[in-house]
């Protein structure tokens, strides 16, 4: 053990989340930057390991369209038989440095973006954003959402790329964050500001990528009307930060939460690259047209990487108008939830001032110790996806990650520092 | 008279103001669209009228620099006895249903914001936002002053004018701003989010406008730096508004706030065109390094439009960030002064709900009975130039209106309704 105690541990882990500073630096295709996904079948999944046949709709509504985008199977028949068989080897993108938003199915073709932490030099990836209305995140896979796929590793991905080549080095995500968190962005269900802020740092590297000025125009309109295109950065800055607190190795810090539509899954600085799991909780929250809380699949996806760093649900007051988005109430809910969420952070992030919060920080450091302690668990903002493959997102809320996988994580550190028998 | 009170007649100034709805156009030719610059040297000013013997530094640096820039002189000194000799004619903006910050100075060959307001018919104008550095509203005036301004001539006014003819209906304004108050703008010191989302809207438009792609570049950079560059939309959209409110011809409501560094003068719904004028106070804020309160002009520009209207100071509760900027404390403060301007209007504006108010709207409807009654002066956020011509601004602070010019106007409805002798 280096560090004499939990808490100087804890003091290691949270000076590297303040001090990381990742930049937007790239858009590269999955396989040039992820060696697993170069040989064989391997589809890339959100949260702990997960079989084909343990799979909820959405993620399995995923994997038949990313085999489809892929290649490897000509229908959605084809596809089941595939994945039933035993054909495509799944692995959590946490475990590649990656991220990927609800199912999370990223595959080899798929264009994602390169994180690059500029202070202790590690790497994150995410897939991009694939806009709105049907997607392949939340379980739809028919030919309009592998057309807009195609349309992304054709055109997306490289004007992006092309794009942030132009710029000195890439976009500084942390100052970007530390403005549209003044402006009612918590960077897990609301990121327009952030989003229209990305579009204004990034609308003249466009033009000026050389790309054909059909393709730049259509990449600007796209992310002039993706609210939501800057969640997938901002997970992959969340993973890259975290990644970067993680190398300390020790303390009771968490690094990771995520679920893959069964388990909850954490993982803690001082256990490494174990995985504490226990059964997911359902999402409550507000539904489009048509849909109801019977048609809700269980909280699904690395998404919650943004609660880990503390933005999220930890940052409501941040986004009140989110409040009343997730069915969470007014701005005094917003408040509340908040000063709930800071008891089980240590620390305060000195890079994201909430005005709402009288320019307090966003809670940094969420401690194992204290969500045993307090039994207060993490509140989660999420997108709510049908439980059914082929559908796709049918509401948004917030859901509890359950204490059980804190009390597990809590009793292997325990065990590991000697501290039971 | 057409109500049966003043009550009556207020509820219809609100519901004009409730309904309006302008749409930023065009931008075009100042004596394009303004036949009072057309023959002779005219210039617009801000604030009620002046003559340049009277006008204080910054206005007075402006009329040097549009004197130059309209070739009506060929360096300072000529320009300074062309003023002099009373060879320039000056009108206020607000005479020619027009806006200006600052100094307002609007010269015949200025490209100037066409705003349309498509449930009246009503238009207005205001000039566009020159940027950040040396600028002629805050009455610089050297070469880089004006060759902005030649660029802006050449190159903005025609490009944006070309993107928003690309547009069905222009940009709904009232939408954007429904958006840019839940993202902690409050449009008189603080417009990055409205300013975002405008590039957000234009920058397809002005990809597609058919321009030389090296100025549609040029011209979506300037955007993109420009965190006030929304400012100026905000004030010709407020005057639009407000005209509209005005046209009901009854009532107590205030349609116009502004200054011209001697007077502050306002309008109100019932007695017309009629200025009522005191002089102005001058801002307290927070200085640039090198500069004090020393420096400080007194209180200018049309841009009270903004409080007029209810956003700006009145809204400070939206805008957290704002109350610091100028010195005027933390979220504490900033609720505290929302609170205390409530009691001076009369209604709250359904499209601009608050987050940070618990959704409350923004005031709407100025009440000059009420500002009378309480005493309460309306809080203006601004900008505060030099106060001699040639230097720019030196800082950003708040002011209150002076209590006389509102007394005056509440006498003078008082005659006009047979109220007093």
């Amino acid at each position: 053990m280096k560090y004499n105690s939990v808490n100087e541990a804890n003091a290691a882990v949270i000076e590297r989340l303040k001090a990381a500073r990742p930049h937007w630096v790239d858009v590269k295709t999955a396989h040039e930057v992820i060696p697993e996904l170069r040989e064989g079948k391997v589809l890339l999944h959100a949260g702990p390991p997960i079989t084909w046949e343990n799979m909820t709709g959405p993620m399995q509504g995923a994997v038949l369209g990313a085999a489809m985008l892929e290649g490897w199977a000509s229908n959605e028949d084809e596809a089941r038989a595939l994945a039933q068989s035993g054909g495509i080897r799944f692995m959590p993108c946490h475990d590649v440095k990656a991220v990927g938003p609800m199912g999370g199915i990223t595959s080899r073709s798929m264009p994602v973006i390169v994180m690059e932490n500029k202070v202790h030099g590690n790497v994150s990836y995410c897939n991009l954003n694939e806009g709105i209305g049907k997607v392949m995140r939340f379980g739809a896979y028919d030919e309009s959402v592998l057309e807009r796929h195609r349309w992304m590793i054709k055109v997306l991905g490289p004007v992006l790329s092309a794009a942030l080549k132009t710029m000195k080095d890439g976009v500084d995500v942390t100052s970007l964050m530390a403005q549209a968190i003044t402006m009612g962005d918590e960077f897990h269900q609301r990121n327009i500001a952030a989003s229209a802020l990305l579009l204004r740092t990034m609308a003249v590297p466009i033009m000026e990528s050389g790309c054909d000025p059909k393709d730049c125009q259509d990449v600007a309109g796209f992310l002039a009307r993706t609210d939501q295109f800057f969640l997938n950065v901002m997970m992959a800055y969340g993973k890259c930060v975290m990644d970067a607190g993680a190398e300390v190795g020790e303390g009771s810090i968490v690094t990771v939460m995520t679920r893959n539509g069964r388990d909850f899954g954490i993982r803690i600085a001082g256990t490494g690259n174990q995985w504490f799991t226990a059964p997911v909780n359902t999402p409550v929250g507000l539904f489009f047209t048509g849909y109801t809380q019977e048609d809700a699949n269980p909280d699904i996806g690395d998404s919650a990487i943004t609660e880990t760093y503390g933005v999220g649900g930890a940052s409501m007051v941040a986004a009140p108008g989110v409040t009343r988005f997730v069915g969470a109430g007014g701005f005094a809910d917003a408040l509340r939830v908040s000063d709930e969420m800071q008891e089980i952070y240590l620390d305060s992030n000195p890079m994201l001032l909430i005005p709402g919060w009288d320019f307090q920080g966003a809670p940094l450091g969420l401690d194992v110790r204290r969500v045993v302690e307090t039994g207060i668990t993490p509140l989660i903002n999420t997108g709510i996806a049908h439980r059914l493959p082929g559908i796709g997102q049918v509401g948004a809320g917030t859901v509890r990650a359950p204490l059980a996988c804190f009390v597990e994580g809590f009793e292997a550190l325990a065990k590991e520092l000697g501290l039971n028998a």
